[in-house]
């Protein structure tokens, strides 16, 4: 599973443009892309090795759902740059990109070692929506993070979302809450990027006006109450991923350390 | 297995910067090389989900066999690619490389069948043999026609890997024949490619310039006997692929089909 992360991991930076990863150079800045992607490639496969090697009667099925997790996460990568070409994109469809995006991976995380052991079918399925939950929350602090993180903890510069017009969660609220900061916030958004620092193309003015927009996006995405919405929205996921595995029949030490887990994954910089 | 292979096709063509592949636009050309490599990352995760899903004890087993090739694969294409940063290959490693980044998949492609329907494990270290034998003759060749193949049968245009300075079997064997044409087609290989058509960058006369290193190249190649021995070493792979699959003893019709494969593969343009 960790191997599939990885994966994901590698893949994702590449596609995202992201020089470092957790504060450390991404694998793709360090080696180029071409060896970053094979190695991506490498671990995806390594994973299913290590599934199908695993004794036992469950290690087909096994594998079987980390390639259909596997698939739903490509799945969800594909959409989620179809997205970039795109003006208008609804809430339910961004969740649904997440859900297939980050959830899946997770579901399969908190589920697989249960599938491989031969667990009961109904154990199985409330791990993976505990897990499936958790993504989802996941991946909406790590959106907050990308717009109100602290560069010193996220490893990444400030607003830096905003920086490369992501279409993430909370600006997707933002963007389609009807407001007139919604309106705004899309004028915004459309204007092309300029680059960090003051380069031969983009002069220090013009680097000074996207720090001034970027600071009016952050607070208009606030204002249209695209932050609120996150924020509420990561706690019902929590919510629902700890009653998802309070009602799972787990021993307490064993429910202990998922909800220890759902803590850690989306406590990450609060 | 198509599947795989597809898989290998779309990501090599992004790595070697082919824009074309058998006369048509190359995947990335068309849609880009994110969307490419995520459909590439989609066929070789359902590759694993067909075999996983077919009935029988086998599936298992052949899972893991598709595994195996596709981390050969990877690692004789990670070979390919730190190749280009060193000046002086062997022939035997560059033999072992094209046996992994090509022969790996064309040995399962051969025996993963037989793996699945459960056959006598002779039958299908026969038919995995003799898709070794095989693959590494394809290679062979499609370097030679790399060189030398007519632009209207291969869609690449003429010369085009010595274009871009490919360290492919002949070349490599040419390199290390230790004659005085290896050590000026070493010199040759130093310098840098010139685009295809003159444009800013190139003036006619650069462009002209490189297309005469191009043929003197081609001729070095042919002197230092780096073309004869890949055109031995073909058929003696295929002489060898059509020996172990006649000692393989399978019914006459089969044997034939599966010369027949030999023959279609390895006689693309002669």
């Amino acid at each position: 599973m960790e191997l599939t992360h990885a994966f994901s991991l590698l893949h994702d930076d590449i596609m995202d443009g992201d020089r470092t990863r957790r504060h450390r150079p991404a694998a793709w800045a360090v080696f180029g892309a071409a060896d970053a992607i094979l190695a991506g490639d490498a671990l995806l496969s390594l994973a299913g090795e290590v599934l199908l090697e695993a004794p036992g009667q469950s290690s087909g099925r096994a594998a079987r759902e980390l390639s259909a997790a596997t698939r739903r996460l490509i799945g969800g990568q594909a959409r989620d740059l179809e997205f970039e070409s795109r003006r208008i994109i609804g809430v339910d469809e961004c969740v649904a990109m997440a859900s297939d995006k980050t959830a899946a991976l997770l579901a399969c995380s908190c589920s697989i070692g249960a599938v491989l052991d031969g667990a009961p079918e109904p154990l199985c399925t409330a791990l993976a929506e505990f897990g499936s939950a958790l993504g989802i929350a996941f991946q909406l602090v790590d959106d907050l993070l990308g717009i109100w993180g602290d560069p010193k903890v996220t490893g990444k510069p400030a607003l830096s979302d905003l920086r490369s017009r992501k279409l993430s969660l909370p600006v997707v609220a933002a963007l389609n809450a009807g407001t007139a900061q919604s309106e705004r916030l899309a004028e915004l958004y459309a204007t092309p990027a300029a680059p960090d620092e003051p380069d031969d193309e983009a002069s220090e003015e013009e680097t000074d006006e996207e720090d001034a927009r970027l600071e009016e996006m952050a607070r208009l995405v606030e204002a249209a109450g695209g932050r609120a919405w996150a924020e509420a929205e990561a706690g019902r996921r929590i919510e629902a991923a700890g009653a998802r595995i309070a009602a799972a029949g787990l021993p307490a030490p064993v429910r202990a350390e998922f909800l220890h887990i759902a803590h850690f994954v989306t406590g990450r910089d609060h």
